[in-house]
């Protein structure tokens, strides 16, 4: 889908919503409608067919006319503001505007300029649309999986994965490799835990050293093209005790209902649900104390949330993650997460690392 | 300073303001007043002697407990509201709350639980606290300069600024032995720009590869402790020409020019125009876009911003960059960065990388 394809269609929102146009300032939607990257910036939709503006400032003059051809391009610091002039120049009535990211002393700001056009809250209005990605976005999501596949691979054929080594060397090794293997960058701040450090769901690396024995849990990522991946894996060092076998059984057993669970349709509450309840037939569920998964794009949690808590249905096109974990503390911890595509033939899976535990 | 004593320092200052208490928001200023580095967070502190509250979800229990060992810590996922509330039950008459960092939808939540406490904007109360640096921040400041100074010393002993090798791979490299050296990370997306690609301000490193006769940009900088480091040197690969002996020799005096006018007092405007107009007396006023330099700390740009726009005076105990530059478009360009301590004695140098054109 070409942007304009993505405005035409927030312009049938915003005009469904007897809004005469949108006011723009969360800068991943304008990088979303627009193309453009830069880091300030904002952009105006029309209900009907006048054109869109964007407007950016002096450092990202060049780059605008690169990424954003298409569009009319306004050089001016104060982006929203300017923006909310120009609407009211236009002769717009309803001005919606991103509630949730504008701030208060930002709001007094539009204000000032929006003259007779009333500043109407629309909040997630572009995020509503984001949640259903194109072939375009599943496309470079793939690429972002694939290189954070093959970038593990990498690591484990190389014997990278042993005793003796440091959760932050695996990680910055990691990383690297994920830019060999053609990511941008990385989605977020790689997850390396070892042994009962494991157990804690978001640990830092540390100078930790990996030993005989021990659980290694990895979350990372590859970002290409402003698309980030996300997966976890986890791993023996040597022979699995009998307690990990049983919680890494238990938790890929989960995971493989949460991702059955993938409809399009399904109550979000409830696929969270279905992985949820074999943790706690398995008397573990007070040790699986987070979402069940998240949605991913152009940022790493997106909507939809899949969680005991969650509102709504999921929609086809979305994509995913479902990363249930059991964490035993002072003991160790597993968690497995794929990132998936969903869709009226079950999910696709984009992250293809092997699941079956790994005894290295 | 302890985190309990910048707190004092802004019951003070809050107390001046006729506020009974103020509802930290923004997870720098949380950090900064309480060490706390969770994701989810807000802090409520008060005018008088009561103890503060720090809210944050339960990812973050034993983090903040070992964090944050002096305070109070509540459980509660929507942590403003909360806290809002706990305002109210307390008695607070007027509640301050950072403006310019809830949003409309944001204050709409906290106005709910506020009870009959007033709502009053107090904008940057923080970060105006945050822009003289304690000696504990400058001790860090310090280590990132220098382990960034060592990073670029190693890159260029090593022999690794050289034609032949792309623009990314020198990023790499560079990003690489700054965590050897010491630092947690990087403060920012390193900028390696070679040839015409040194005339783009903010230039992203691409497969350019470097070839004799080209200027090669480098912006940069380490993390340490949740301190940023940011410097940028300019290098020649192979013999200079006479045009670029010369834009380097001007931006060499305009950065010593802006250097010197680092007096706590001075009219931050006046710095700018310090080393501005070294750079219009050449005639090269069109080739330098951007401000003169920003504060650096727990952000990399923070307050003071030094452009010619800005507001205010510079104070004693700030820290700053001083990054003039001159960009001939399609040809190439020069800008050279220190990060220093402003004061009495004049201006202390944190990074301390050579500045004398380099011909390698």
């Amino acid at each position: 889908m070409t942007h304009s394809q993505r405005r035409h269609n927030l312009s049938s929102q915003i005009g469904a919503a007897g809004l005469d146009a949108m006011l723009v300032s969360d800068l991943v939607n304008v990088r979303y409608l627009s193309g453009f990257t830069g880091s300030n910036a904002a952009l105006l939709v029309f209900a009907d067919d006048r054109p869109p503006v964007l407007a950016t400032d002096g450092r990202y003059r060049t780059q605008a006319a690169e990424q954003a051809p298409d569009l009319e391009v306004v050089i001016e610091r104060a982006c929203g503001r300017h923006l909310a002039g120009r609407a009211a120049s236009a002769g717009v009535q309803r001005l919606g505007f991103e509630s949730h990211v504008v701030t208060v002393d930002g709001f007094d700001a539009l204000a000032d300029e929006a003259g007779g056009a009333e500043l109407v809250r629309a909040p997630r209005t572009v995020e509503a649309l984001r949640e259903v990605k194109d072939a375009g976005e599943v496309a470079l999501l793939r690429l972002a999986c694939e290189a954070a596949d093959a970038a593990l691979a990498d690591l484990v054929e190389r014997g990278g994965l042993r005793p003796g080594r440091t959760e932050r060397e695996m990680g910055r090794e990691l990383e690297a490799l994920m830019l060999d293997h053609g990511a941008d960058g990385v989605s977020f701040e790689t997850i390396v835990a070892a042994g009962a450090n494991s157990a804690i769901p978001h640990h830092r690396p540390t100078d930790a050293v990996l030993a005989a024995g021990d659980f290694v849990k990895i979350d990372f990522g590859a970002l290409v093209a402003g698309y980030h991946s996300d997966m976890t894996r986890t791993f023996v060092l040597g022979p699995a005790a009998d307690w990990q076998r049983e919680i890494y059984q238990l938790v890929a057993a989960a995971q493989q209902a949460g991702r059955d669970a993938l409809h399009p349709g399904a109550v979000l509450s409830e696929v969270d649900g279905a992985a949820r309840q074999v943790i706690v037939d398995a008397g573990h569920g007070d040790h699986f104390g987070h979402g069940l998964g998240h949605g991913v794009g152009l940022q790493i949690h997106e909507a939809p949330g899949i969680s005991a808590s969650a509102a709504g249905t999921l929609r086809a096109g979305s994509v995913v993650t479902v990363e249930p974990g059991v964490y035993v503390p002072d003991r160790g911890g597993v968690r497995i997460e794929d990132t998936l595509v969903v869709g009226t033939q079950g999910p696709e899976l984009l992250t293809r690392f092997p699941k079956e535990l790994a005894i290295l």
